[in-house]
């Protein structure tokens, strides 16, 4: 059994107890322990801050993406193996496993690619110098990297592409980054991290890791320091209202719940109908549900009910819940027992106020997992007779391979206001050809989402699904959903810069920024 | 006496007790009273989200812009009448009111002009459209107005320039604005909404604002709304703490406390050592040193101390104070006893770790106030043995006509580890004309400050102060100062807009958002 140590001030310790027991939740067979206990996370955050900081800041944006090519180039040279990690300790499929690794090296080289166009400088001029008065007095805006440490807390769904997602951004941004994965899936994330470590690409102290608990480790962060949070609403309550983020004006990003929504328009090409149903099945079986991305609540024009709950039907009945392991099966376990205890009594809630659309008519009997073992969940498409009176539906996110069909009139005005009753959320996609409907939805949805997907029947066919976060593409969303920004190419560099106004004399200004 | 009302759902109210005292800070003469008791809230921001958003949404960029424009027109024409309730309630010169009236003029145009700008839209491209795949399938990423209603809850120090500037921008990006000036100086606060609200310029809705105490305003808030805070940190520390910001997500900005630094550098040529003088003289005098950016820490090379000390002692001999209804007189009251009282409390408690380096010789003797009334206090420079040493100087925010002179060794280090012990600021300018030391100042104070005001002398003498807010540079800072960003043309205006991205069919997004 492996022990996950943590990379801190510049060398790798493990924990001072056994800490926690990591499985391959399709078997329950025990693969690594990971404990934080003992480590000195203030002196792991000052060494990331005096060491890390000032190297990366001497770096150029090119310099910075050309690390940021390395550490995809070292991870991807052992995806085979991290494949196999992947399947073994998250319940990944294959293709499960492809779509968080793959994520993480192309996200990597995303921001390396920024890197190269960014170029020579160090620090980031924000629109163009306008003159003040006369000719020599200018007005310039900044973006410099803070001076603090970023530290990322990772959700357990995607142990490769979640840490290395935010650390491409900060680096990129000049940032030093400790990361802490989720405990449960870490063994994916730690070999990952230990790859590139190891391989010594990066300055000291630009990467620093924690396996196991956080501990206290945000009470040592202050003005300078970033915390950049994926996760669950009720830990994100505690980093919004802790005292470094009150007190002391920590920066904090925040990516939490999300009831995302499939919408069906009226009269959808064909083209855009398939789309639907081959999303709205991607997000129910993809990593069995557990993408803060999936698809949640799907809506449906009344006229079209029977024929999307007939074609969904018949996609979930082929898709194979078992040991990914296994090629053919499509749904892995969820990631833990207690996720399962939380999806079943998430289904159980849901269940009050909707009816089954389509369940196995089998029951659940898991493909080459042991007898009882494996944190199994079957597939369940549920359904609402009144979308608006299902609460629930709105309001519990059920992060397991479980969606649920929400009849409307067909109007704009009705779709937005159920969308709405989710108060905020990542990602919303509409499927549909009628101009007029997708003009209203884009406006009404528009300002409840962090980003909408559009598919008409002309782009279908090559449409991206929802669920999959692109790096150019700004990743979060208001209200519920934590009101973050990662990604977006330039845009979530932000959280990691301070934007400083410069006023004085321009000329000199551009010469001491190196700019001109 | 005056009576301040609110206006709320589309009429003028008056709060159903006396409610609180305006005065005339100099005399404390009383001239109104403010009570918000009974308004009901909830109602009220219920009005401005169902009225005011969706007029002003319907309203292109250009055409928001062109109401800014005939506010601004509005209060100018009343330029005079309001110079003089300025004086009365505000404690203000002549020069002070100027200041604050002229600045919400000012800002409204600029942000008139940034509307006509954006033109014809309705929503804002952020950035250029780009492919994902193909020739179709494109990323765009829209910025379009919250659905909700932006709170502004403003300080006393600008009951003018306060309102305008968060309005202008607010209003500029399609949100509507109810508006909390502090009581204390309401009175040219509501005789400016008055002008313009009566004037029946905006849509109905658009614009509301709050006579009196705050009550339950936040409680009200959510997903969709926004709070833009001025103030001191206490109330920042309740409005970041509360339910509608933790759990609902409600989109908070602050502009709280901030120990602005006016930095010396060696060998700073007599144009630059000039505007250096003149620009602290001005920070302590102007307002009576009750400016959120007004220079509070004084960093000189230990050479030029004694000159420093004699040139400002000279200058603040000059300065007389008194009822600022007095053309000669430059230094005002404060405006509230419970101001006079804090800032008392805090000369005391730097005098603690500092010593006498100006001071009036023959104590305090307001010109023209009635014997034993009004809230004055003596201007006063303070001096610290050792920067670092003088804790309280760094800590504490004396909003008076007070500053330190502050030692150090005439190095970049030295001075950054001073201005960093303030821990954040909105302002720092530097004084000098060696471009390393500028360009390592840059460095290491940027990523401290929302805004760096170099003036070296080839520009010195047109240099704008540093404690003028620009409308088109940001205004806020990290840290202690909230981590706030105001203003700066465009930037401040994504506190009102939620940024969306969108993935689809791109000629089919232009067509839909109207751009192409």
């Amino acid at each position: 059994m492996e022990t996950l140590s943590s990379y801190v001030e510049g060398k790798w310790v493990e924990g001072a107890d056994a800490g926690a027991e990591l499985v391959n939740p399709a078997t329950e067979e025990p693969l690594a322990r990971a404990s934080s206990t003992g480590v000195d996370l203030e002196r792991a955050l000052a060494f990331a801050r005096e060491r890390g900081g000032p190297a990366l800041r001497a770096l150029t944006f090119a310099e910075r993406g050309a690390l940021l090519e390395r550490m995809s180039k070292v991870i991807f040279a052992e995806r085979e193996r991290l494949i196999e990690l992947a399947i073994a300790n998250g319940g990944n499929t294959r293709g499960d496993a492809k779509f968080d690794i793959d994520g993480a090296t192309g996200t990597l080289m995303a921001y390396a690619e920024l890197g190269r166009r960014l170029g020579e400088q160090r620090v980031m001029v924000d629109g163009a110098p306008f003159d003040i008065a006369g000719s020599r007095l200018q007005g310039w805006h900044v973006r410099a990297p803070r001076l603090g440490v970023a530290v990322h807390i990772g959700a357990f769904n995607f142990p490769a592409w979640g840490w290395a997602e935010k650390a491409a951004v900060a680096l990129l941004a000049g940032m030093p980054v400790f990361t802490k994965p989720a405990t449960s899936t870490a063994l994916l994330a730690w070999h990952t991290l230990k790859l590139v470590i190891d391989a010594g690409l990066l300055p000291e102290g630009a990467l620093g890791c924690l396996s196991g608990a956080a501990g206290d480790l945000l009470e040592h962060l202050g003005e300078q320091d970033v915390v950049a949070f994926t996760g669950g609403s009720a830990t994100a309550r505690k980093i919004l209202s802790g005292e470094s983020r009150i007190s002391r004006g920590v920066h904090v990003n925040i990516e939490a719940d999300s009831l995302n929504v499939a919408l069906l328009l009226p009269s959808a090409g064909e083209a855009a109908f398939d789309a639907f149903i081959r999303d709205v099945h991607r997000d129910m079986t993809q990593k069995a549900g557990q993408k803060c991305t999936a698809i949640r609540r799907v809506l449906v024009p009344e006229a079209d009910l029977a024929r999307v709950r007939e074609r969904l039907g018949a996609e979930l009945a082929r898709s194979v819940v078992g040991n990914p392991a296994l090629e053919q099966v499509r749904i892995g376990p969820v990631a833990t027992a207690a996720q399962r205890r939380d999806v079943l009594a998430g289904i159980a809630r849901l269940r009050e106020q909707t009816r089954v659309a389509w369940e196995a008519p089998d029951g659940l009997s898991p493909l080459g997992a042991p007898s009882g073992k494996g944190f199994f969940v079957a597939p369940l498409l549920l359904e609402a007779e009144d979308a608006l009176a299902a609460t629930h539906v709105h309001e519990h996110e059920v992060f397991g391979p479980v969606a649920t069909l929400l009849p409307y009139d067909g109007t704009a005005e009705q779709a937005a206001r159920i969308v709405r009753a989710g108060r905020g959320g990542l990602v919303a996609s509409i499927y549909g050809d009628d101009r007029a409907l997708l003009a209203a939805a884009l406006e009404s949805l528009g300002p409840w989402h962090g980003r909408l997907v559009l598919v008409d029947s002309k782009i279908a066919e090559k449409s991206v699904a929802p669920g999959t976060v692109l790096p150019n593409l700004l990743h979060g969303g208001p209200g519920r959903a934590g009101g973050g920004e990662e990604l977006g190419g330039e845009r979530g560099m932000a959280l990691y810069q301070q934007r400083t106004a410069i006023q004085g004399n321009g000329p000199l200004i551009g010469r001491l920024l190196g700019v001109s």
